[in-house]
């Protein structure tokens, strides 16, 4: 299995809703890193797996849509605490479209899996993965 | 598949018995950077895998019980050599428990796997997966 | 010259005015990872320059009063964008006083400089050092 | 399952054939960080996966054959683009293989798959994964 | 004292004239990571030292004069070997030109001394600091 | 002014003496990641601060004779604490002297300063730096 990854990151205010959270109640934000990797069985005739500018680029355009934002006023995430497990969850979904709908080229017509990976801190950081369904 | 990774780290001593291991028969040490990546297939209704807190308050009582120590004078490792892959595996097993004794809440109850990656040196780490059995 | 460095981070939330900010006008967030760097030309008699444990507590208490934060509504920011350039000066200006408070111990005392280096991203950071005027 | 992994680095010229290339079809360079990981199910009786020692002294061998040099003058990679994919694809053979003929000991007889992580720059790395079909 | 980083990289081949290089007299190439670290005493009236926008914008402009490319068919560098040092000496005077001819804004005129800090494997580096001579 | 670093670590135990330490006091260890930094205000005809190679090898065999031991044993520490910022101390006045007697060639003996800086965890490292005073 081959994979590529390619990184960016964005720049969040949010708040979280539940004792468990403590603190983290309050307005607070995460710069956010976050790691695309990109996994399919074989790669193109080029050696290639998906064309790292395109990845980069289509990333970055997902990213932007909430970039210097403040999560909570986004209806997308309306009644949803944006921890960073699930906003790696919604930017896997977004990225998954993307390949599906041929906005990676050929390339990411290929991908059968993604996994999103968000560092919140030096410390600390959440992934979601799984397989993509590219259509018929 | 969701993951979600904390961070800490020990210092300790230790030898190694077998030719193999060639200087490091002799008494020597380790910063040992630690990683508990929990894995679970959903999120709790707050959008949690585990708490974070509770995840890495939990990692350091764990840990503490042999930070700043000599491992060759612990009993628990007595005719085991401590290597990077065996303290990996270790941890494993004391974090795993405390996952199924509720330990680290009910997130902790529905992990399914848990991986500890253990960084010895910026060009040599060792880690151990494995499932978590939940009890019934 | 010695120096010694320990680390730490805090999530907040904040905004800033000013066409040149662009997006970052809008309500958005940081992780900013801070290391905070304390010089001397001499270590004690223990060979410390100062105690990291000691360090690492003050530091965390000083942090601990905009963790988990709008900075823009803390009035101690008013009418101040907080830059990471300006978080790393605030930062130096509560550690440096910590230093010659004694809340640090003698080492701290003995502190000639501090810097505060606060990463914003995984491609920007800035700081802030300068020397610390110990008492008579 | 348990893994191992040792770092190493190669310093390369290569250019790309294919529009989709851009400015990388003309010839530029790279460091490659490779980062192998070496998986068992168990260790042996030393506790050990693989002999760090082994591993890395194998590693630069076979790392050394393409290290300083130009990719595109190596008949090996006649009429192939050596992206970072591929690369880790092509160390990934000839590490499987050192393994398999015992030049890792009796512990890289044991490894039942491999990684191969090359990271081409801060922001972006590739890996090729696969089995390692020990022989009879 | 203040100082702003911020971080881009290039991917170049290049070769080095004179035995001592040993092996690094052939064509290779290396990924040279850069961080960009402007110092100035004082912030402006927003808090800012330099905009990081306007930063990494005038950084990127400036490396791909020679990104994807191989320095030995690049006439400013005849005669000259394009050692990780003498890169950062010569990134040193691109950036400092740009804050002396006002494409960083005020904030770059403004800027008292530049540090260009080039990685070329994750074990070695080389710097370049010195002061900018800003125009009367 | 130029700088050069290379990287190298050691993995050792020791032990502290002084009720400050606390549980520092027991028998423990760490994995020092040693970042040797040469400063020159020029560089040679080849464009050359030190040579890579020969400032790695050199690094190499002065650590190795701390490496894989028990500092505690060490005669040449005898009453010391071999706290994280004295083992920098010690390292800078090995590496200072092998520049002075030529055992890292005429570069080595161009060198004016010199900084060590040595990691012991993730969050914490020191650091000595100062003039090397090259012979007459």
């Amino acid at each position: 299995m081959y994979s590529l990854t390619v990184c960016d990151h964005i720049m969040i205010a949010h708040s979280f809703q539940g004792e468990e959270f403590g603190p983290a109640q309050r307005l607070h934000g995460a710069t956010f890193a976050v790691e695309a990797e990109f996994r399919a069985p074989k790669l193109d005739h080029h050696q290639l797996l998906v064309d790292i500018g395109l990845a980069k680029t289509e990333l970055r355009k997902l990213l932007a849509t909430v970039d210097y934002t403040n999560l909570d006023d986004n209806s997308v995430f309306n009644g949803i605490n944006t921890t960073t497990e699930y906003v790696a969850f919604h930017i896997h979904g977004l990225l998954a479209a993307a390949c599906r709908d041929g906005r990676l080229g050929d390339g990411g017509r290929a991908v059968t899996a993604l996994k999103i990976l968000v560092r919140e801190a030096p410390t600390a950081w959440a992934a979601f993965e799984g397989p993509i369904e590219q259509g018929a």
